[in-house]
C-alpha cells in the first residue's frame, strides 16, 4: 500500500497540520511527516519529490502559511497527486496562504482544501487511495455512514434538549 | 481504466471546462461530459454521485460559478475524489466561486484548483488515476519533460528574438 | 399558522442561531430546530425540504459556515421561501458564508441576513408569515414602535449621562 | 391578490432590474415599478413604505448599486419583506453594493439576492405570495419542474453535441 | 459660533466615538452627542438634520458600523458638511461599515475618514469651522505644531533610549 | 470668496476630476486646476498647501490613485480641509486608491469621498464654504431640491414609459 | 559592473516586463532577459540564482502571476536581492499575485514592486547598483530631476489649455 | 560601510520593527532607529532622506501602518532604495498598510516585503549593501546555511519526537 507524505513548512505548522496525520493513522495508512522549506530547503524539498513514488508513496500532503509555496514546490517535482493545505498566519485571514496554494498556473496542478482544513485533506489522501484498494474504500463508506449517524444523532440530542 | 466524469453546472460553462475535456482525450482517458445543477437537478447530480463508482468513474470533475455547490454536493455522495474548479462568473472576479468550492466543511473533501483552472483539474485526474496505470504514469513523466523542454525552447527563441 | 423551521449546519451553529429561535418564540411562531447537514445528511435535508409545506412549515431558516451550501440545498427542495444565515467561522471573517450563501444562481433564491444576523432572520421570517396574518402583524408593528422607543429611550438617558 | 413594488435607485438601474419585472408579469403578478432615491428622495422613498401595505403591496424589491441604502431605508419604514439587489456599479466589483445591502442591524432585515440577481428577487418574491396563495404555490412548482427538465434538455443535447 | 453634532447608531458606538468629542471639547467647541438610528428612528435623523442649520449647527459626524448607512441619511437631509466614521463590527473587520459610509452616489457627499477614526472625524470638523472662525484656525496651528514637537519629543526620547 | 484647488497626481487623472471642476464652476466657485506629485514634486505639493491659506483657498481637492498619497501629503501641510478622491487604476479596482486616501493616522485627516467619485468632492468643497456664505447656501439648497425634482420626473417619464 | 537579470514565468509575461528592460537599457546597464518557471523548470531556476553571483549578476528581477513562486523561489538559491513583480492575470485583479510575492516567510525576502510595476522594479535596481556605482548614482539624479520637470511642464502646458 | 536608517511612523511601531534592528545589528551593520512621521513631520522626513547619502546611508527602511506613506515619502527625496514595513494595525489586517505601501507609482519604487515582515526587510538591506562587501556577502552565505541547517535539525529532532 503507498504511504502519505505530510509535509509542513515550519515545525509551527504542526497543530494545523495533526489532523491530517491523525486522520490517515485512524485509516491505517502509513503516513511520514517531515519539515521541509520551499524556500530555505528547496533542495531537499525536490529530492524527497522526485523519489516520492520510489519510495513508496502515493500521495503528499503540504501545509505552508503565507506566501504558501510548499505544495507548489514539491508539485514541480513529481507526478503524484499533490494536496495543500493553506494555513492561517497572523495575517490577512488566510487568503495569502489560500490563493498562493490554489491559484498555480496550467502545468502543476495542487489539489487545495479549505484553509485549516487537514482533516479534508487527509480524507482526500484516502479517496485517492481508496480508488487501489477495496479495503481502505469501505472503511471511507463506513466513515462517511458515521458522520451521517452523527449528525442525526447530534439532531436527535438537540431536539430532546430543547424540549 | 476509470472513466473520468466532468460535470457542469450550466451549458453556459463548457467554455471554461472543455480544457480539461481535451486533456483527458489527450492522455486516452474516457470521460463523460454532463450538465447538472446542484440546485435544480439535485436527485439527478447525487444518483450520479452515488453511482459514479459502479458505472466506472474514478473522478469526479465539478465546474461551477457563483455560489458553486456542485462540487461539494457531489462530494456528498461519493467517496471518489471530486475536483472542483471554481468558474469566474460576472462579479466578484472568481472569489465567490473559489471560496464556496474550496472552504468545504470537514468530512467532505473538494480537491480544489484555480479558478477557471481546467488544464490543472483534468491533469490532477490524471495524476490520480496514474496511481494504479503505469501506462499512465509514463505519460505524465512524459508531458512534464515536453513542458519543461517547451520553457526551454521558448527561452531559447526569446533570446533569440532579442539580439 | 404556519411553523418555521430552524436548520443549522452543525451543533456548534447553536450559539449563532439561538437569536433566530429566541425571536420566533417572542412573536408566538411555533419552531422546529433541526440539525442537518448539506453534506453529510443530503437525503434528511432533501427530504425535510420536499415536506416542509405539508409538515406545516412556511418558511425555512438555514444557518452554516464556510463554504455554506445549507440553504441553497434546501431551497432547490422546496418553493418556501428559505432565508440564509451565513456564520462567521474561524478564517476570511464570514466573506465565504455570505459569498456562498448569497450569490446563488438564477432560479433557486436565499433571502440572505447579515453574517451571523439570526435576529434579522426570524423578523424576516415573521414579516413573511405576517402577510397572511393580521396578529402577527400587529405584533411587528408592535416590536417596531417598541425598538424606535428603545432608541430615543437610550438617547435621552445619554443626554442625562453626558451631562 | 398582493402587488409587489419594484423600486429602482435611478433609472440607470433599470436594466439590472429589468428580470425582475420580466419574471413576476410571467407569474401574472401586478407590479410597480418606480425610480426613488434613498438620498436624494427620502422622504418619498419612506412614503411609500409607509403606505405599501395600504396600497395593498405584499412585498417591495429595492435595487441599487455602490453605498445601496435604498433597501434599508424602506425596510425601516414597513414591516413588509424587503427584497434587496445590490446593483454592481463601476468600481469594487459588486461587493459595496453587496456589504451595504446585506449587513444590515439587528431590527430591520433586508433579504439579500446575488450581485444584480433580480431574477431571483422576483422568485423570492414570488414565494412570499405563494404562502397565502395556492394558485401561485403551483406555478412556482411548475417553474421549478421546467427549470430541471430544462438542464436535463441541456445534457442530452449537450451530450448528442459531444458525439 | 457654529456646534457639532455627533450622532451614533447605537449606545454601544460610544466608546468608538469618544475621541470624538474629547478632541472637540479640547478646541472648545459646544457638540452635542445623539443617538439616533437610521433604521429605527428615521424619521428623528431626518428632523435633526433638517433642523441642523437653524438649530446652530456647522457640522454633523455620524458614526455607525455594518451596513453603516446613519451619515448618507443625515446627509440626505441637510446641505451642512456630513463626516462619516465607520466603525468596525465583528464581523468583515470595517470593510463593510468603510464601503457603505464612503461609497455614496453622487449628489449627497459624506466626508469619510478612517474606520474607527473618531479623533480625525473631528479635527475635519475643527478645519471647517476653522475656515471661518480666525481663533480656531490658531488653536489648530498650535495643535499641528504640538503634534510635530511630540515626534520630534518621541524621536529623541527613543535614541537616548536606545544607547 | 474663497477658492478651491483640484489637484492631481497626473495628467491622466483628469478625467476622473474634471466633474469636479465643472460642479465647483457650476456654484461659482474660482478654482485652480493643478498637477503635482506626493512623490515627483513633494516640495511644490508641500508649498502649495503651506500657502493655500494666504493664496485664497479655502479647500484642497486631491485626487490620486494607486498608492495614493497627495491627500495626505497636502494634508499634512495645511490646517485648510482636504478632500480625497481615490482614482480607480488599472488594478485592484480602486480599493489600494481608497484605503490609501481614508485610512490616514490620527492628527491629520483627509475627507475621502467614493472611488471616482468627484462630483461628491466639488459637492462637500461647496457644502463647506456655504457655511461662511449665505448665497452659496442657497444654490445649495436648490441643487439639492432640483436633485429631488429630476427623480420625480424620472419615475414620472418611467411610468409614462411602461404603461 | 553587474549585469541585471530579469526572469519571466512565461512567453506570455513579456508585455509586463518590458518596461523593465526598457528602463535598464537606458541607464545602461547589461541585461539578460530570460524565461524560467518556478513549477516547470525549477532546476533552470535554481541553477540560475546559484550562478547568478558569479556570473556578473547584481540584482534579480522575476515576474510572474496567480500563484506566483518565481521571485520566492530564485530568492531561495542567492543571496543577491530579489524584486519581484507581481503580473495581473485574467482573475482575481492582480491580488493574488501580489500576495504570493510579498508575504514571504522570515528569512528570504523578495522585495515586491507595485502589480504590473516593471519600470518601479527596473529603478529600484538601478538604486541598489548606483551604491557602488557614483556614474549610475548621478543618472538616477538626474532620471529624479527629469521627471519632476516633468510634471511641472505638464502642470504648466496644463494650466495654458484651461485659460 | 554604509549604515541603515529604520524610521518608524509612531513609537508604537517599534514592537514591528524590533527585529529588523536586531538583524542587521547581529550583521555587525550600523543602524539609526528613528521616529519621523510622513504627515506630522515630513520636512524632517524629506531632510532625512535627502541627507541620507551624504550621511552615510545606504538603504532606508520605514515601518508604518493604515494609510502608510512613509516608505513612500522617504522614497520621493533619495536615489537610495527604500524598503517598506507595511505594520498591521486594528483594522483591515494590513490589507490597507501593504497596498498603501506597495502600489507606488512608476518612478518612486518601494521594495515592499511581508505584513510586519521586519526581519525579512533587514535581510533585504544586508543583501543589498553584501553587493559592495564580500564579508558581508559571506556573513549572509553563512546565515543562508544555518537557516537550512535549522530546518534539517527541526526536521530530525521532530522525526525523533514523533517516533
Amino acid at each position: 500500500m503507498y504511504k502519505v507524505a505530510i509535509i509542513m513548512g515550519s515545525k509551527s505548522d504542526f497543530d494545523a497540520v495533526k489532523p491530517a496525520r491523525d486522520t490517515l493513522i485512524k485509516f491505517g495508512i502509513e503516513t511520514e511527516c517531515r519539515i521541509m522549506s520551499a524556500h530555505r530547503t528547496p533542495d531537499i524539498a525536490h529530492d524527497f519529490a522526485k523519489n516520492a513514488i520510489k519510495n513508496g508513496f502515493g500521495v503528499i500532503i503540504a501545509a505552508a502559511g503565507k506566501a504558501a509555496h510548499l505544495a507548489g514546490v514539491l508539485a514541480s517535482s513529481t507526478i503524484l497527486p499533490v494536496i495543500g493545505i493553506p494555513v492561517k498566519s497572523s495575517t490577512m485571514d488566510g487568503l495569502d496562504s489560500l490563493l498562493s496554494t490554489v491559484q498555480m498556473p496550467s502545468g502543476i496542478p495542487v489539489a487545495t482544501v479549505a484553509i485549516n482544513g487537514a482533516e479534508n485533506a487527509a480524507l482526500l489522501a484516502v479517496q485517492i487511495l481508496a480508488l487501489g484498494d477495496k479495503n481502505l474504500a469501505e472503511k471511507l463508506e463506513d466513515y462517511k455512514v458515521k458522520m451521517n449517524e452523527k449528525i442525526v444523532a447530534d439532531d436527535k440530542a438537540f431536539q430532546n434538549e430543547l424540549e
